[in-house]
């Protein structure tokens, strides 16, 4: 924990990846692409995973395991969705290894265990599962399906970073299935909005949403609902993304089902996901020059008690002048965890703990008995305070709120404050230098909007409904029916 | 759900097939020996994944994850763990499909992506896991690492059951890594023990527990402790081990710590797991000829409630009946359920929740309101009785509890009855083909057992260490130490 941390200003590419480092987030494995989640950033992961879980549970979905594993027939059976996918994939040839007869103690792949039909490793499920619900459904009365699963799947990307983009990753996939159209276009948007909350309420970002373009939409859908973060680079982060499926699904695998009227017809699907990718969203919202800031609902532990101690007499002191504190902390639901170790100074373990974000630092010496108080550092603006430890459980469940609300709130303000309205292409190209979200008006082509991209690296983010005011298209000059969010992006 | 369950006399094998399929707790997919784990069966997974994990977490485990994929190099690296495995694995060869020249619409593997180094999709982790920690040690400061992991993990099984052997099943396990031999055998009975009354507490199934002899043990293990309980064919189920590892996998990837002394040392390893393979454990322990039989606090609902009613209005007035119990149980943090379907008569939900082994079923029509009375029905026993609504909440949490504890006295008595000391090789021979644990005296070498288990088929299952009398092994007539379990097994 000694190496200093790189600034934000001199390198911010660097800084994201020692921070993921030295919070002990995570680190590359021998596996290219793959990362191993380490304990600190995994039990990040799960306080993620528990509360979208429970979301998902209170709006009726219901969580299942469909295989890891695509035959490849299957696969391609929904075109779009398997070209958008074909190039990334993963593929099981063979069954069994064998001990190599040249190489003693090695093995080799066991040419005879080669598959009649390869095998995908899942980039998505989509196919796996429409196959299934092939089964399940057969009327109306079998509908709507609202399936949830959280699993591993692989995209063989060819430049990966921790979190952001890796060839495997952890996600939940949401698979839906319905007997109206209307009903499936609700879902769509109640999964985005539940996306939205989720990451403000519980996240502390801030994010924008709409829908996305004929281009950026996923491979296999009829409209894309997503949230989009900013990093403090100026640079957007597509957090989540719900898609609206059509019948496309259903036509592929054949699933039908009666209606109320005895008529036959496909169903109607929904998909989305949120995936370790949050946690790149999480470190690049609120990291600082120090390391990472966790919002408190996320952080593994909201409190970490530092006792100043130089012999176990010491020490035992000090447990003792903790022990109604620490009852009041675990009646209050907050968590802490005592560092009493003896081979690393508190210096250095300031340093630790401000690295891994936790958001309250509580420091205790011998004085602090005699005085009756307690040293209480806030992470998030690196504020120390001394206070009474009659008045210190009170003060730091209060703080605790007030944290999670003041990142939101910076998270917000940042957002305002990068969002800006181009009224011509010169002014956009100036403007997106600096990062950022652009409000610009678009055509609605394919054709101005890869110009765009093509000469300033930016992508259509999203595009906000609520926008209706017509105008110009910064590029072509037609006619544009609405403001559209353009930005660089991760 | 009109189909009638098979009688378990009639053919257990497929009494258990049809209670997985009627019970909606998995079913076969289009992946060869793959499963589907359908919502009712998941969530059962799940209230077994959230005791164990809280369990673990109580003594000191955290969560990681690690990646899916293990290179081939790694995985060859502890020689008799990779011979053990080599013969079951999933191997990853390319990275990339491509379209086909010859049909159109169809995807093929594109050859030019061949990895460099095959991948294996994971039986088991330990081979990537200690290649990790291998940078994670130094000193014995850094020990003992504590680590479980949720996941995935693929053996390519020839013939698979769902639940009980399936190509992919999901599990978690634990790697743990220590500084002396003592501690590492400490953990790897704790862990045993934890897997013992977890089990039992939670599942009601009674377990033996003990070591496995040298030729049922875990490929590149020094000592497996297991679990093992009894099924009621006669056949016992492995239902967790756990591995003392010795340096093995240290030694096989160089794990060295400096010790408390400054001297360098190769560090003491254990790893354990249990699978989705309980849920096998439970249908076979509980099941009747009826159905699945939950004990509560395994069932995702521990209370089904069915009203019967020919109208809305009728349905209003005993929803209104109900609010004062509902409130009742929600207090008592019992999970209970409503089914208002219209289109399914009383008769055929009963039937649907026995199969699927609720607890508790309560039925309310229009006589129970004149009468403030409302009908319970205990799964277990099968046995219906009319009683107070206003009782109605005390006595559903006192039953909870009665059916837990009646079902695992139920499973004790049946292993105790079950279990038999065979004195001589023709008292074995005859007792074997009833089924159930067989005591017996054993040499201790592996010729004697592979003997046993080529003429009768009977495995040694476990070794307990309890048992110290000495006596004349049955097969080969040599001194025995001890007398050890044996039965034909799953």
């Amino acid at each position: 924990m000694s190496k200093k941390l790189t600034k934000r200003s001199e390198d911010y590419s660097k800084w994201y990846n020692e921070i993921v480092s030295m919070a002990e987030l995570a680190e590359i494995s021998a596996v290219r692409g793959c990362m191993v989640i380490k304990p600190y950033g995994y039990a990040i992961w799960e306080k993620i995973q528990n509360e979208l879980d429970t979301r998902f549970k209170d709006t009726g979905h219901e969580n299942a395991y469909f295989p890891l594993f695509v035959p490849k027939s299957l696969f391609e059976a929904e075109e779009k969705n398997a070209e958008g996918f074909a190039k990334e994939c993963a593929v099981v040839t063979h069954y069994r290894l064998k001990n190599d007869p040249i190489k003693r103690g090695k093995l080799i792949v066991d040419e005879e265990s080669k598959l009649e039909e390869e095998l995908i490793v899942r980039p998505t499920s989509e196919a796996i599962i429409w196959n299934t619900y092939k089964n399940w459904i057969q009327s109306y009365r079998d509908l709507p399906i609202k399936i949830n699963q959280w699993a591993n799947v692989v995209r063989w990307e060819m430049r990966t970073r921790l979190f952001l983009r890796t060839a495997e990753f952890l996600w939940q996939e949401g698979h839906t299935a319905h007997s109206t159209k209307k009903e499936a276009v609700q879902e769509t948007k109640l999964i985005n909005n539940l996306y939205k909350s989720f990451v403000e309420d519980f996240m502390s970002i801030s994010v924008i949403t709409g829908t996305k373009s004929e281009s950026e939409k996923f491979a296999g859908a009829e409209e894309t609902y997503c949230i989009e973060a900013l990093m403090q680079d100026g640079k957007a982060l597509q957090a989540g993304t719900s898609h609206f499926l059509g019948q496309n699904f259903a036509k592929a695998f054949d699933v039908k089902f009666s209606n109320d009227e005895g008529n036959l017809d496909y169903v109607w699907a929904t998909s989305w996901g949120v995936s370790t990718r949050l946690m790149g969203a999480l470190i690049m919202s609120h990291g600082d020059d120090y390391g990472l800031v966790l919002p408190p609902k996320l952080s593994p532990y909201q409190v970490i008690i530092i006792p100043v101690f130089k012999s176990s007499h010491e020490l035992d002191l000090i447990n003792n002048y903790l022990n109604n504190l620490k009852n009041q902390l675990k009646d209050l639901a907050i968590d802490y965890k005592i560092d009493e170790r003896d081979n690393i100074s508190p210096g250095k373990k300031f340093n630790e703990y401000e690295v891994k974000g936790v958001p309250i630092r509580l420091c205790v010496g011998l004085r602090d008995i005699e005085n009756k108080t307690i040293e209480l550092f806030r992470r998030d603006e690196m504020k120390k305070s001394l206070i009474s430890i009659c008045e210190a459980s009170n003060n730091i469940s209060k703080l605790l709120l007030e944290i999670q609300e003041s990142l939101l709130k910076k998270s917000k303000l940042f957002l305002k404050n990068n969002t800006k309205v181009a009224s011509n292409y010169s002014d956009f190209k100036s403007m997106i230098k600096s990062g950022g979200f652009i409000l610009a008006h678009w055509d609605g082509s394919e054709e101005s909007e890869q110009k765009i991209k093509k000469e300033t690296k930016a992508t259509i983010r999203c595009i906000d409904d609520s926008f209706t005011d017509e105008g110009i298209c910064i590029i072509s000059g037609r006619k544009s029916k609405q403001l559209v969010y353009f930005a660089k992006a991760y």
